[in-house]
């Protein structure tokens, strides 16, 4: 099948990403004009689209697929968008009224950013999934969560050390869209409008957006959608390949506090892909473990569609990451059970804290998905590892796995003990005395004991012990470590003279 | 020859390794059966194997190899075996009466843990080599070092701060089993059966095995041979290609205690490796230089028949990845010259200690190699080099890198000398005082020294200065200023009100 | 096209690194007396070279290319040299008078080091731009600047405590050749001739160079000139391919002082790089935008030569990098705009020090490119840019860029000014007591701020923020955690009784 398409790419005719038609679809009047200006002033988007499923398979062609096969989860993807290729007007023009930052441009009414109520149009089970993903709400879920809030307070924002003290000064939001909110989103704002000559159409009016650009995976879109589709699917080749791919997930997850492409990298479902996945079909849908791919990567433990040999389903498509996820690795500052809703500001601990656990590690459990659903979700997860390894490797891998999560959390509430008996001795000002608990130096060391140690190991645990990530490389070395930092710095300023206290 | 191997996949004939003999070898009676079953339980296994070498080509086409290309080091491989494909059945039902964790399997006597003393009846040359290697013996040379283990101790145990000090609880099996012992490999113990209710033959009975899932490189196997092929040579492809690969090495070698992975990917051979390895031919058996590969992968290096484009032997195979390598780069706590024998735990430094160097830095010498054996080794390695690099660069390199052994061996032995001033003054508790040596926040500064810094500069140098491994990641920026930490540490702690002082 | 490829490698004729033309070029017989003998010796270099163009194309041939498509940038080229492959002789014996390490080799006069010096006699362009290239001046701006001679020194050199304080003995040139001068470049120097016994030819005599091997981008030649081409154009491949994928940058810039490498690996660019190179075109010239690649690498973006869809010049070739270039990010210890001449040790700031900033945050005006210039080369760089994306997008990712530079500058002021407090209160000894300031603990921590964590921001922010590089990995969370500790640092020595203090 290889050689049959090598032999169409000789013979001139444009290869689209899963050989189905070797025919481009159609492009509409709109698209054609589009095209023609933009392909000269950016011949990289064009081309980069001429190389999609976009370009090349109509809406209609795609709809016809039964089974599995099926992309197009719409049933009802309307009449005029049906025939023609998925180009740029199909895209950019699309609920005109709904986009804030419609602008008339050489006649059409196009919209700059494209957001899931668009690709929803055909795509609605995915954009419906993604919805309560808790990845769409990643810009509410850190902007309105107060401990939160400090916490990036004391990470982006200026420091001044004023009078034998730290003052910080907020960053603002420049800082903030290449901090945090590169990865969780910004919030999308049209603040007026400009006017650019430009170099084939003279002047020109365009809006002017605030928080642009971004392609975050929580963006607050103008028409008030959430998230960015183009976050994984990378404009605009939308390949599915790239989303299924590590290296997409790498983008926000490269650690140190999630550090699951490092970890990837060295395990060994990791070094099988690395090998031989120039060998692997990653356009296939569904996708077949042994003869499409022969080692997880990302997306086929947590979103993709897969099948047996025998074509059975092993796992269904998701785009609500957690369906396969019992446990949430991210310490906060405990690894807990997954929230029930995808919006976390709504969550308390026993202290009144919008957190999944308390200072203690007692889990807020009402806020938290139960044994019943972990036990689910794990067994939606393990389907796939079942695929490939017996069930007393499964079995006795999950448990150690479970073992770590115990382990971590115990090892944070050792570091956490320390910080108390720091801050009821006043050596650190803490929540007592309505302080930040992460704006001094003893309780920054405190914040790497969980968030980049506690979470390295966890993460190397289920990715089956990644390298050096469980060891080493801000792992158990380094926790313990930090453990010990802490208590030296304590011990030292136990010694000093009492009034010469801070 | 790669065109005719593509219109064989298009004819349908299922490809091998090496597109040696296009067709499948012959499937004994007693792994069809395996496959009956398994092919829909564990899809991706079968499909995994059936892309391998050991799917293709029966034991019998193997031998009748001559010279070079022969894999099959075994001249007496039992007649059973010689006419089907080394499949399930054949490694699974091997050497029944010495497997502990044979049980019996829908009228096979099947077990669990596939180890060297079952590959040994085909590859028995590399399986003598490999029981000499260190890595063989990982795990005693781990668990029966009290050294190590006290080191292991303070890493993954549990810290608690009590009374002004800080307790340690032993890390339990699972842990162990998630850190250290992921690559050095767990001990087997069969503690009992449990009763599974299958989904395609109803209840079955299967063995309950400690220790396991592991595939670290000296696993103590349930038949009492050492390590696990599947460490390199990934299950159930068994893909020289993999093992060939730096991604392989790169599982427990990632770093930051022996940094390969990442000092590699750095290096001049790393970036030839990583633009033109596509083009590379990985099956090939003996390995050309220059033919089938133009820059050295660890394989290459350490462990591959090598020959050059004359078909002249440059390195013979070696399973004993020692047989190349005059010096011992990981700091323990100094660089040494390589053990004499791979148990380790037989050293005994100056000091009565299990280590091949004392605090001061000499050498255990009567345990190690000397000089006449470690120009041999020398030798051998550099032939490799010398296939593509001049007399005058080899050399020069070579004379930067011992001196790079003795510069971090000095620096080392600087930061010792802080920390026992810190012992002698009491301000912490070292061997003198029974205590451990690394269990204090200082003492794991110290640690940093040689088992971090020292090892990514030498391991840097080793491949040709890997980028900034020499300096700034985790280089001699770091190395120096560890130093000054130490010395900062204890001039505070000299300061203190002497009856304040712990 | 790559079926005609692969029936050309089918039927056995070399392929050389763009199908230009299938027939090796004629070799000279100076070249075919080499070869007889290295092949043997030196299989990896002669087959290495085999695959290069240089192998497969005279430069006759090469010349006759008008356009965009024209390499040898010579109009001159010596006609001795026209009909011939360029093979080992061509580069090895040329300017023999001007290299003093020509030594008579089997009745050549050969050099071991190639130079620009000789590569200009074909790219004499390239050459040109290179030696205005700041990093042909890396050996000199390094070894000749006594502020960055004292870091270096703190850092190469072995630090012994001594009578309560740390004494510093300078690193050998083994050392150094190892660190900071593999990717500067070494100096080179004939020290004398030795005699070797070799294989093939007896007894031969070969000149000793002190500083070999080295091919750092600035390396000082016997014959005067700067810098090597094989630090980046691999010998004896010589692959553009290898030029201009992102590996190559890696060799010296991987981090954490200049981390693009990972940076580049996290971005969006590295993520589409990363699954989609393997169908793009890396030996086309001119390159163009959306055809032959989608996303860009280090190269396209800083120094090839490439061309939108229609072939109109996007940006024009340089291998004086800078030209694309207005900030320099590289805090010394501030990020500032340019410095005009690439020997940067005619620098001086407000203070007399050969930096381009001074302590306090100043520009070195005088000698760093002005607004205008800053304006030129901004535009030059941004062409690039926008070939895939709108003029809001850039304009809107360039603002946050030169936040993210003020942001960081004012971070290092707030460190910089705690040191000065220690300083000024003698708890650190700095540069108005005539003492280091890089010696000390302290004041390592604060380096840290400036030298790895304000330019892993800064990087980041550069290439569209790369995955967590801008917070958590030696990121924002990082900085401000450095400021917390020398806060910490010199809150502590303030409580110490006066007379306690060293």
């Amino acid at each position: 099948m290889k050689l049959i398409i090598m032999l169409a790419v000789a013979g001139g005719i444009i290869l689209n990403q899963d050989g189905l038609d070797a025919a481009e679809a159609k492009l509409s009047e709109a698209t054609q004009a589009c095209i023609e200006c933009h392909q000269v002033i950016h011949p990289g988007i064009v081309a980069d689209w001429q190389r999609s499923r976009h370009a090349q398979v109509a809406p209609q062609t795609a709809m016809a697929v039964t089974g599995l096969g099926l992309k197009v989860s719409s049933p009802n993807v309307p009449e005029a968008l049906r025939e023609t290729a998925v180009g740029c007007a199909e895209c950019h023009t699309l609920r005109p009224t709904e986009h804030p930052d419609t602008y008339e441009h050489n006649g059409y009414e196009i919209h700059t950013v494209v957001t899931p109520g668009d690709c929803r149009i055909c795509h609605v089970q995915e954009a419906e999934q993604y919805s309560r993903n808790i990845m769409a709400h990643a810009y509410k879920n850190l902007a309105e969560n107060k401990v939160y809030n400090d916490l990036e307070n004391t990470i982006l924002g200026g420091l001044e050390r004023k009078n034998g003290r730290i003052a910080i000064q907020p960053a603002n939001a420049a800082t903030k869209a290449e901090a945090c909110y590169y990865c969780h989103g910004t919030q999308l704002k049209v603040t007026g409008k400009e006017t650019r000559t430009t170099e084939l159409a003279g002047e020109l009016e365009f809006p002017k957006i605030e928080g642009w650009p971004n392609q975050g995976v929580g963006r607050v879109n103008l028409d008030g959608t959430l998230g960015s589709c183009a976050a994984c699917h990378t404009r605009h080749q939308f390949s599915i390949e790239m989303a299924r791919k590590p290296y997409t997930c790498k983008e926000c997850h490269v650690g140190p506090d999630v550090p699951v492409a490092k970890v990837y990298e060295a395990s060994k479902h990791g070094n099988i892909f690395s090998t031989h996945n120039k060998d692997w079909e990653f356009k296939a849908v569904p996708w077949t473990i042994g003869k499409d791919f022969t080692a997880p990567t990302c997306a086929a433990c947590h979103v993709s569609l897969v099948v047996n040999t025998e074509g059975d389903v092993v796992a269904r498509r998701s785009h609500q990451m957690s369906d396969r996820l019992p446990w949430r690795l991210f310490g906060l500052i405990y690894a807990h059970p997954q929230p029930i809703e995808p919006d976390t500001t709504v969550i308390r601990n026993k202290d009144g804290q919008p957190l999944p656990t308390d200072l203690d590690g007692g889990f807020a459990s009402k806020y938290l998905i139960d044994q019943p659903e972990m036990d689910k979700r794990r067994q939606t997860l393990q389907a796939v590892c079942l695929s490939c390894h017996g069930t007393s490797w499964v079995s006795g891998q999950w448990a150690r796995f479970e073992n770590t999560i115990r382990e971590t959390n115990a090892k944070t509430l050792s570091a956490t003990r320390i910080l108390k008996e720091a801050w009821a001795a006043g050596l650190a000002q803490g929540p007592a005395r309505k302080a930040s608990p992460f704006d001094e130096a003893v309780e920054r060391r405190w914040a790497d004991t969980w968030l980049i140690y506690a979470n390295t190991i966890r993460f190397s645990s289920a990715m089956g012990c990644g390298g050096d990530y469980g060891v080493f490389a801000d792992g158990r070395y380094e926790l313990n470590k930090a453990i010990m930092d802490l208590h030296d710095w304590l011990e030292l300023r136990k010694q000093l003279p009492p009034s010469k206290k801070p």
